[in-house]
């Protein structure tokens, strides 16, 4: 087989063939510059989430503007970011099973600032066990303040599982951590606040205090009690954090270039980008992505390697067979996860070409 | 960084780290067989969609029970499946741009059974300014019969299309094809038998008819002007299939193993997998796939790396922390998109790991 097609720095974007997400230098430079100086100006410490671009360079550059540390969400994931010289890793999930706990095991020896979450006794048991020798292992207690995903339920058993951890055998307590619903600081605080006197009163030091989450990422502010925001889609945005009222389409680095190869009607444009290039994410909106060139175009539909646009809404002109269009997608963190490679370009000339050294790790 | 986890042929599924898709051998074996016999039994040539596993290993089964030639999307999987030995490829797309029409050209002189399609002059120009000199290429046209993507829209335009290509150079008029809508065999044989009409008028010889899609698989033979038919899922089946009532959930080769990693309420699990092992395509459900060994929970939602499952209505027995489980997804040809490797079992042990070889290609 020849060479994978892959892009040349110095080549113009229009030339590359499609479907093909390409990310913006420029803007990228700005959403980490910006997050990083709101977050710095509130005195946070900011974690971003590497889930979203799976790419070391970036999470080089996230830190390199005041980032402390990285947030990932496998153990994988963890060990190329290791290896990429990152130390302070925080893996957000319930880590289970023998083999994953000898492979977080190796990357603990290994590495000084690693850290995990539990929620329960049984997590929290089977770390104790897995890291009885060797260098201890820090857990943060995963607390549910509404979200409805993981974590503990409350305050009071919020402190009971820290307390099994401060008594388990090679185990270290790290602090709280939290992923919250939107638009719940209030309560996110009221969490915190109460487990912190809680521990503070049994004497239990607890260093960090983990808020999270894209959707309330500028409101990060309204949880004193938090030492440190986690947050990944910021990076690219896309048309859900626009929606959000985080940036305007002008601040999302991510575009998906994709060709028009059909048009079998005056009203239908059909694209060489589909669930494949995109992603079915639909993240509350009734269609998959914005065509930046022609906004009243509706994405209608995705099969694997074909998007159906509607065009009745275009009043101008509209696409022709071969042209080119960007889409903004819905999601960006699910598209990084498609590519092997991500493009990068500044005014329209490739800029680079990274390997999206993260993608696809199984667990 | 350690070599990345992989499972060994002879291990336990259940000693296996999650997510992670499973093949079974024997019902794979067995839903090739099944749509061969039936393909068979009425005399249609057919052309299985390697979209679905992308291994090339499946697909030399499928060609070994009877298929005809295979189906690919995009001209590096065909390259993929060229090298692995594959002569009659159909790649059903609009090709267009000249760095893809080099490679189709570079592999159309090394193979002899190369096809693609067209839908428009833009396109079939194209390929004939690319394909002047050496050998020529087969071009089908593809027919808009009421599925309202790519194609033709009516017998008379499909005559025009392939009049253009038989005067084309470096072109050879190689037959029709469509991608229909589920029950709707009566339109197709019209739009088909139509044109063929048209054509032997015309005096042009029509060696291809090509039929498709997995939700009419079982209605092919409706359509007596086809010679062919195309379909990728049945090889694994899915939870879309069994709804279509093409086949049992005892029919699906391909279950998800997950772990539950947290148990909130009582009323709530959390799975590790999320929408980069499951997908978010839904294909008309309201949930995001079918947990076997539970059937009355409900996976209600999916971030990235969780999957939230709803208990409620679960009347014995409720999973446990640590427990694995096993999933029939929605949509298959999706969620082997997001997997480097695919892991095959009979009875519960590992039989081999195959490279999802033609996954992640650009285009």
């Amino acid at each position: 087989m020849m060479d994978l097609p892959r892009p040349k720095a110095g080549q113009p974007i229009l030339d590359l063939s499609t479907p093909l997400p390409l990310i913006d230098e420029d803007v990228l430079s700005a959403n980490i510059a910006r997050v990083q100086a709101y977050m710095d100006a509130h005195g946070l410490k900011f974690r971003p989430h590497i889930k979203t671009h799976k790419i070391p360079a970036i999470a080089k550059a996230q830190v390199e503007a005041g980032a402390k540390g990285i947030n990932c969400q496998k153990i994988t994931e963890a060990e190329v970011f290791a290896d990429a010289g990152f130390d302070d890793l925080l893996i957000t999930f319930n880590i289970l099973g023998l083999e994953k706990l000898e492979r977080l095991k190796a990357l603990n020896d290994r590495i000084g600032g690693l850290k995990v979450v539990a929620d329960s006794r049984t997590t929290v048991d089977g770390l104790s066990q897995g890291f009885a020798a060797g260098r201890p292992l820090t857990v943060l207690v995963e607390c549910d303040t509404g979200g409805g995903r993981c974590g503990v339920r409350g305050p009071e058993a919020a402190v009971e599982l820290a307390e099994a951890i401060v008594s388990a055998p090679g185990l270290t307590f790290g602090g709280l951590l939290t992923y919250p619903k939107p638009d719940s600081e209030a309560q996110v605080e009221a969490f915190f606040s109460a487990t912190l006197s809680a521990l503070e009163a049994r004497g239990i030091a607890c260093p960090i205090v983990s808020n999270g989450g894209s959707p309330s990422l500028f409101s990060a502010h309204k949880v004193p009690s938090a030492t440190e925001h986690r947050s990944g889609t910021y990076v690219y945005n896309d048309r859900s954090m626009v929606r959000a009222g985080h940036c305007g389409f002008e601040d999302c680095a991510m575009h998906i270039l994709a060709t028009v190869v059909s048009r079998p009607t005056e009203d239908r444009a059909i694209l060489d980008a589909g669930s494949k290039a995109l992603t079915s994410d639909l993240l509350g909106f009734a269609d998959f992505g914005l065509i930046l060139d022609y906004p009243e175009a509706v994405i209608t539909g995705l099969s694997e390697e074909h998007g159906t646009v509607d065009l009745s809404k275009v009043t101008g002109r509209k696409p022709e067979i071969g042209e080119k269009v960007r889409i903004i997608p819905n999601h960006t963190c699910v598209v990084s996860n498609l590519f092997d490679s991500m493009t990068f370009q500044r005014n329209g000339i490739v800029t680079r070409v990274e390997e999206v050294k993260a993608r696809g790790l199984v667990w």
